[in-house]
């Protein structure tokens, strides 16, 4: 008999295995059976593990993008895997892939496994003429006008006869649809009369359909081929000019974008030391580096925002109401504190968690995380001596936000800083140890990593300590920054482009606890010691809560194996720095050689929050915070 | 052909496997299908429904309490369920199973079938076999004399003759023992010339079953029966007289210990309001309610340990040296302050953890969680005022931990108290909250919840939050007591009480993200609304951390809808009483009626850390830190 396992867990798949399960004359009851067990996957990631272990056995094997597999083997089949496509696969792909299944069915002759194919075709089908009819904007249109740039150019208001924008060849007028511009008009504004792109690119909310749909509904003609070109080749060299500051860097990082520059190092090189070398701390900028100021003519400025928000009460304290201007020699008269932190981008192991589903940003492995010790006065003196503020005086003024804006800007709008906020006890409470870091692992601070100052603010998401730092304002509100507003925010799994509501959650501050396997090897049976499988990784967890405890497993989470942890010598709730780890697990006589070995860490921090195990119920839009079990396989 | 199934995920279940595999040989492909199918289990919780279900549509199902379950079906089988057995059966009862399970294979005439019953039936007689085999001290030994309990009561030093002990029938000579005991000779001592059952029923680690080898080792005679008896009476007696000052509490409430006094309200009263109720909120009572004490006789002792690890340098500010007593009045007079915060017992949730494997600690449902407001001076206030202690001086000194001591004591030893203590941030710094609290919702604080005073230390696991006030303690050290160095901490999952290393994890302050259900049902389909599921609950985080998100699934977690939350209005880091969520969800119409649909419950807190999904990688021998995604199965 021919059987069918399907795998997956889209909502719809309830009714594919009916499709199925009626297209199974012979195999009926196999297909039942299985249906209980395909009912007590938890997860994507399993799915993906059983998929390539049936694909090694000579089972076919095929996915669509929507997370749903479909394994079709025959008892007799001993056949090779006759198609895999992985998660980021279209539905067209997936059709090829289906009809392919088909013919290698009917190959094998099994008349069941060819009808179950057909099926899975005709669905495919259906979903590949669904995703053809999806609009795609900035496609050359016959039916319109053809327009150059410079006419384009001519249309920046109203008065001028209307605001015009270009999406890839399509030519649009905005006029009427600013006011409704969800960022605001005063943004949309900003690409009147050229091209969009460089702000999608950056503002990645426009990659929903319905963007699309709404911007194609705008269209008054196309642009010629010649200008569209040219607009291109102009956004090259503008690109160019605007990274000529980048500073040289080390071979060794795993670069995943040039520009921005973003990377990260091998995983491996991370546990040789509780202190990440400088060359090895993962990089992570929003824009080109900025032209490096000369340290002499550096000031910092400090505001209080001009707001309505803030109160003026006669009998609250009122500190310093104009900007304070503060150079570099005046920070450096301050008492130096040194905080050994860990820093982590929100994206940390993305990559992971886009093989779920789909994610919009950078790519990043497991090692877009570093520890370094940062020095500089503290943030609360600071704002203290040379400003009047403390946490009592902000109270009473109103002050509950601390924004810092960085002097890296977005070369396709100038006036866009990299710009972020933390929360106002963070920067003031005398117990936190934030920073402004003018000194990185005791070495004047790197380009890379903000020279000449950058906020430090220890348990939080590397995001908020701002780079190449230009001015603190106190504010009675969040940062409207993009990064703050509609980025570094972790949606629900159910939120998708289409219905992101960005006010429902808050930004992102305080890290979840994290752990991943760094290095993981077999350790052949010697004289004394049985086989056994060696791992080596780290663990931190945000808001200062330091690791308590790190348990590997080497059979996939069956069985825990308590891993030998050397925390940093921190206070409690003040534990900034990583935990790394170690384990040695002897192998069970059941795991035969030549096999694959699931190696899994989790780790524990002092509020005994842990790490969930999959990643699917904490995937988000933007594939941010993904701190589920780390997995690595290894061959013994 | 004939298949089997085999979930579960003890050790040694790859062993057992290929016990199964090799007995099956009409069926081996699909076993081996369906091996798979089984390392793809996440969880105890999945299992038992997978052999629900198997059960429902009338396949045998068998299972022992090693969490292990295995799944006999013949393709033609369409019989009743041979029997079940829970995870608390013993391997005896497992025995009885497999072997009618073998029987009924055989009436079904399924040759396979039997073989695989056969080999399980020989597993659970090995098991069983091993299970008698274990050592139960203090059973009659007909080789050993018998004493009178006056014999006994004679033998409390080694001058006179010995120390000797009682457990159950057994007479022990403890007197070289002493000096290895664990938990210290002073505690050991306590029980000479007596029974150590009222130790052991408190102090549970020593259910180990090397604990009761040891003993029998020092195993000298046997107890008269008439003296057992008498024993076991007067220990009665003392019970009696000790629980003389119980109050009255509400019918409603599920009661889970009588004595001391543990019980819960049903979930559904929970979310009737932000604030619980006095009479719904969960007791957790360790001993008997102490005597009441008159209100204007109440003392409040505040001390320094007389400790050479706190300094006392010229240059340290030098608190108060003697010890402060505070009477009620005074207490009263400092400016009140009030705290809404939630409270929630380490084992909340329990019962559930141990279906998975068992654990020691009293049975708990979802609803050991409440919240109320709690008013009294701020622990911080009185500790400066009255004791020149302010987070400075306490650095200074080398003051880190507050230690609460209450004045609930021990039946067996009275000079035992319930006694925690919490880190000198938590009860110093002006940020938190801590309250001494002589107030519950507005009125008098109850007997059972500490009259006439409490510590309330927000964020904080209920077991820190000591009622009945005696005493507070300023220390270098945590308290020594039962509760905060060997109870009240969260072990791995490979940890069991063979192996316990008391000291590798610390004490259980803040608690991690958890929420509930706590009442759902199935909405039939109306004119304008399709067919729903409705569900209410809570969720809560520790250390002040809000809840931003809850998430809820109606189909065992591979969909979520958001769920609409309450929050309450306390500031960021602060939030300190639960949030409590609605859902409601349309069902799918792959749903058939009169299916169990598997609502699940998710929450996210501020530092987006979020539930684990299952109970298994979590699982620990106290049965604490229960925060697994929590599951409720509704009939549509």
């Amino acid at each position: 008999c021919a059987c069918v396992c399907v795998f997956g867990f889209e909502e719809n798949w309830g009714s594919r295995l009916e499709v199925l399960r009626s297209a199974m004359v012979g195999g009926a009851r196999s297909v039942r059976a299985l249906l209980a067990a395909v009912r007590l996957q938890s997860g994507r990631g399993e799915s993906i593990r059983a998929g390539r272990a049936a694909a090694a056995a000579g089972h076919a094997v095929w996915r669509r993008r929507s997370c749903c597999g479909v394994q079709v083997c025959a008892n007799e089949c001993a056949g090779p895997a006759l198609g895999m496509a992985t998660a980021r696969d279209s539905a067209r792909s997936a059709r090829r892939l289906a009809q392919k299944l088909a013919m290698g069915a009917a190959a094998l002759g099994s008349a069941s496994m060819a009808a179950a194919s057909v099926a899975l075709c005709e669905r495919a089908s259906d979903a590949a003429e669904k995703e053809e009819r999806e609009v795609r904007a900035g496609e050359v249109r016959d039916d319109l006008p053809t327009y150059a740039l410079k006419d384009v150019a001519a249309h920046t208001s109203k008065e001028a006869g209307g605001i015009w924008v270009v999406y890839k060849r399509g030519v649009y007028d905005i006029s009427e649809f600013i006011e409704n511009h969800p960022g605001g008009a005063e943004r949309i504004i900003l690409a009147a009369g050229g091209s969009v792109e460089p702000f999608w690119s950056l503002y990645q909310q426009h990659y929903a359909s319905f963007v699309h749909e709404i911007l194609e509904e705008l269209r008054i003609g196309n642009l010629s081929e010649a200008d569209s070109d040219s607009l291109r080749s102009q956004q090259k060299e503008t690109a160019v000019q605007a990274y000529l500051h980048e500073p040289a860097r080390s071979d060794v990082l795993l670069v995943r974008s040039e520009k921005p520059f973003n990377a990260e190092p091998p995983p491996g090189l991370l546990v040789r030391s509780a202190i990440t070398p400088i060359e090895h701390f993962y990089k992570r900028n929003h824009f080109p580096i900025p032209a490096p100021v000369q340290p002499e003519k550096y000031e910092l400025e400090i505001a209080l925002e001009q707001s309505s928000d803030l109160k003026h009460e006669p009998g609250a304290t009122s500190p310093t109401r104009g900007a304070a201007h503060l150079s570099l020699e005046r920070l450096r008269q301050y008492p130096k504190h040194s905080v050994t932190a860990t820093l982590q981008c929100a994206g940390n192991r993305r990559t992971e968690m886009a093989q779920v589903r789909t994610v919009k940003g950078g790519a990043w492995d497991v090692s877009a995380i570093g520890t370094a010790t940062w020095s500089g006065p503290r943030l609360a003196d600071v704002l203290r001596e040379e400003f009047g503020l403390t946490l009592e005086s902000a109270r009473q003024l109103g002050v509950k936000h601390v924004h810092f804006s960085g002097l890296d800007t977005d070369p396709a709008t100038p006036s866009t800083h990299y710009a972020a906020s933390v929360p106002v006890e963070l920067a003031l409470d005398p117990q936190n140890e934030a920073v402004l870091a003018y000194e990185m692992n005791g070495e004047t601070l790197p380009l890379d990593h903000g020279f000449p100052l950058r906020a430090i603010i220890p348990g939080v998401v590397g995001a908020r300590n701002v780079k190449w730092l230009e001015s603190i304002t106190l504010s009675a509100t969040e940062s409207n920054s993009h990064w703050q507003k509609l980025d570094y925010k972790g949606f629900a799994p159910n939120v998708d482009w289409d219905n992101v509501d960005y006010d429902a959650v808050p930004a992102i501050q305080e890290l979840p606890v994290q752990s991943s396997i760094c290095e993981t090897f077999f350790l052949p049976a010697e004289e004394h010691s049985p086989r056994s499988i060696i791992s080596r990784g780290f663990a931190w967890s945000g808001g200062g809560r330091g690791i308590i405890r790190v348990e590997v497993s080497a059979d996939g989470g069956q069985t825990w194996h308590s891993a030998k942890i050397s925390p940093p010598e921190q206070e409690r709730n003040h534990v900034y720095a990583w935990t790394l780890w170690e384990a040695s697990i002897p192998l069970s006589s059941d795991v035969a050689p030549g096999s694959d070995v699931d190696v899994v860490v989790k780790a524990t921090d002092s509020s005994y929050n842990t790490q969930p195990e999959s990643i699917a119920p904490i995937w988000n839009i933007r594939g941010v915070l993904n701190n589920a079990w780390h997995h690595v396989s290894v061959r013994v």
